[in-house]
């Protein structure tokens, strides 16, 4: 088997993190796997939605909106459209939910933070590069806040990366681009914590099942891919 | 540990289908997991979306919804309020998904089935009872399609089922009720083919993340519940 | 003339009342009429809307929806279309106003009930099966609102109930299912108290214009079903 | 009982109807129930809605809406809040169906004709004025089709009125206008053709039940304003 | 060049400004620039929107709507199809900033003026005819909060009107009716201060780029009918 | 006065143009006025909009968007929200009619061009900003277009450029920045073609309404900045 790329099978993308991409977020990080670009700006704002006032707990959420043009052929614009699909709601769900599970709420305080994962130009992945991207954001808007005093303690204390993984042409491939990811016969995303912890793990068989085995083989080789993705993200944050 | 209901904890909630339960839909289940009762109802029609036409394949896609007063305290009307919430857009993809990974589409020539599973009773899983009962009614849908002389080929060779696992109070439990999922640590979606080939694998962390071995362990246990869904689905088919 | 059933002219369908058809609402009544099947489900929230508060006084409010494969053929489902029909509406108002006409909202304090009604199975007359079922599920609810002592004094002091007359093949009939109702030269739903008070009178030309003479021979009819459905209400919650 | 107004209990406001008020529609006609004034355009489209095509039958329907300041406070803009409120989708039903049932579609041919009713001024009765003047101004459309020999008959042979009638202290009364009309015992909407055919006939309790002797009664008193409309409609028309 | 209306260049059309035209808002003036007559009505309301609170400034605001059969052929009406199209956005935009501008709001008081500009007849220049009227509904309006003692100042010291002027047949001609307007070269729109005071002025090129000489020229013909609308504007108000 | 930035009165921020920014779009332009940049997508689509099929002329359109934190505080989502604002649709309109305006439509044959103009980071005049990079991505898409022999003609002989300019502590300014615009007195936007045709000029009072006199200082001033803007624009297409 050849990727189209020529990658190896269990070789990320080129990934690179570029922080204070914009001046206005808090946190502001372009996240690149190969030709996927997405920007992710961490908004803090103080208080918490109504639901969750007076517990003393902090809330972290996510939108996610591709530009019309990031793809081959424009999608209507969703705001234009009225409004959001499907697949964004799922994906929006995804980072917000990732993010949570690794923080410690109570250690925010009442304070959310929201991450904007904008897709600028997709070429696959572009909910795993999100979460990996917008860990890194919030990590730098925490950081503005802890200048401030209004941590109440370490908020994220392991960073949070996701990437994909596929069968493609019957062999399992690490961090799909769209060539490989409109024909693999499977596809899995898995978030996990630097420490090992799975948060979540969303396999998806496209045309025909896949069996037990290639589910480990998926698993196995996209932790070794996450666990790179660590070393990046702490590279990029002067953590290493 | 005890389980709320006192069930063990591989084991699943009294499970009941029942087939033709309304007149008008081509296949009509009513699934029961324990006091979860969803409606499931096939529509065939005549014809694909129009991206597909003159393909030669069929299309197989569900809706999802949950009467207002299905739960403890009354959600609003999603009718009302004038949008589908995320939760409710991303189990109706899942649902829909789930059918077509198990089915041959070519099969089932240029025709449209949809399953509308609808909410009567809400206590925790009524996405994995949707599809579990949706397959059925898919079933019976197929059947009337048959008859007429509609289909070339087998649609569906095999039974598809879902399942909920998780960890309660630090132990893998199957088939998790309302009491159970509100307070599980991680949480487990699983959909399978009868052969054992998988469609879908979605786990989450709740508040922390959770082991490779965690994984592996609720894993193991969905499989056993969903062998034991299949038959009863064959049974309540007279397929066994 | 022969009607579509057999039935006599002014003979209703086979009505059935089962109370607590679900397990979370304050009032839970499956009504059917014939193979016309509403699950009507009334929930009890303390306060009143915004506009109300302070008054003293409560509100008696409806919702009313099908399921898409209620009909022989599928309806869209209102959800995903974002807006509710101008016919969804209609009923639904007409179910609230009835239930309130009936009720002294001084003895019921600074409560709410909401009623919804979603039609499982449709064959003609769901709103005024709506309206007998929703009587007795709001029964229901305000006895638990009474267990509670908050309510000030009798709310309902005598049954609703709804039913249709129409003319079908020149004769007026009593209780439409749908092969008459799609056929009716006219059709009248009307709602009374178990006293004989009128509630709602609603008169409707098919195609041609109905005589005076019609409109009273209907409203004869209608009086004596509803004399029928009060007494099935008051068996139903064991008052007769 | 002296009424608000000082007129008789069975007395109409001063009616207008005022031909080709505005140049563009096919049919402009400002009703005016005293200062209850509606802009009524009909509009002539040729072909009908998609599935009604090749019936070789024609469609009537209508539109409502209240200028914002139509009324004592300023209700919020329909078009701004992005729907139509549940009385106005009613009333616009009511209109459709009422000018439909005095039609005969079959002699329109392949048009549509499609009634916009904009309140200008509101006191009491929109509605009944609405159904009023949309029927001149649908005569005058239909003669343009006439005029251009695209009718295949008499669309309307007999002019269609309507008026309301309820019971205000106790006593019926004519045509409310806006002080009785939020302090009646009961409100009664009722739209006739000059025949004497009934098209709809509403009633409606608002604190209490009303009997049947005050149904009659105010059945009676409508007829005798509904008799008034028709001759001012063909006053209007140069047809008396 | 000849006009189509036979007007000269730098004509007006007849302008009519009729006062109190409706009886319940506290500014109603009925504006008629030829053809195109636009309802004006300004409402009062005590409070200001939240983001202004206790700042002791007031707020004016505009709304503007055509109704459907305004125009040659009907237009969609906005609340059916649930939103407002771009242009009336821009519109109402306009022609409250437009109010705005020429206001002391310090003076109006923590109070809100809602004017609704609803076009009953268009030929060209509804905008310009709705600044216009809309101005004398203002004047009206406040005179009633003046009357209750309600202002703390001079509101408005100068009357703002409008007009528009374009490059017709390659001349520029004032104050455009619908035939000139759909066949301009180019159309402006100008609103300004009794003296002499530009609030707006948005000049756009139709089909070709117009030159700085053109713009010129419709600038100035542009004022001296905005002089004249000024004049009538305060005869209306009996204040010249 | 001294400008915030320490720019001179009529002195243009760092401009910069760079093309090919995305890799799928027909037409990819950067642009960036000082710190405001806004991403151009011009996407070619074979065909026109429904309405001018047959003419044998192309279309040409744009849509806007802020990302939710392009600006200093988080603005609410458009797509989330259902519903794009009145600033939006202003601003895609004009961008639009700006292009079209230059535009040989009859050269461009039956196609559409659609510009996406996304504002990565605001700092004022995202508009000008838009329409200036928008005009370049044009001619990038219509050079492929010319490259498949799509095209009948020249489209885009002029280059079209936007500037901004107001009047910010008493003295006319060029290109304002945030600062400049949220304190200036007046503020006009302003479109022109390479050889000195006006496209739009859009002049707005903010608080008080300018004088004729500052009027055509502000003209006079734009047009220089203009020229430069167009300069800019040929030396990125290579065209100087």
């Amino acid at each position: 088997m050849q990727r189209p790329s020529g990658r190896l099978a269990n070789q990320l993308r080129t990934i690179k993190l570029t922080r204070n991409y914009t001046k206005h977020a808090e946190g502001s990080v372009l996240v690149e796997f190969g030709d996927t670009k997405v920007l992710c700006n961490a908004t803090v704002e103080e208080g918490v939605p109504r639901f969750m006032r007076g517990e003393g707990r902090g809330w972290i959420t996510a939108e996610y909106g591709m530009l019309p043009r990031s793809t081959g052929s424009r999608m209507g614009r969703e705001a234009a459209r009225g409004k959001q699909g499907g697949r964004t709601v799922e994906i929006q769900r995804l980072i917000g939910r990732s993010l949570r599970a690794a923080a410690d709420l109570e250690a925010l305080g009442e304070n959310t933070i929201i991450v904007d994962c904008d897709v600028i130009q997709a070429d696959g992945g572009t909910r795993t590069a999100s979460i990996t991207g917008a860990c890194v954001a919030v990590v730098d808007a925490l950081s503005k806040l802890g200048d401030k005093g209004l941590l109440k303690g370490t908020v994220l204390s392991e960073m949070v990366a996701a990437v994909s993984v596929g069968i493609y042409e019957g062999e399992v491939v690490l961090d799909l681009d769209y060539p490989e990811d409109s024909n693999a016969q499977a596809d899995m995303n898995i978030v996990m914590c630097e420490g090992g912890g799975l948060i979540e793990v969303q396999g998806t068989a496209e045309e025909n099942p896949f069996t037990n085995e290639q589910f480990m083989q998926m698993l196995a080789v996209a932790k070794e891919g996450i666990d790179e993705l660590h070393k990046l993200q702490k590279q990029a944050l002067d953590l290493s």
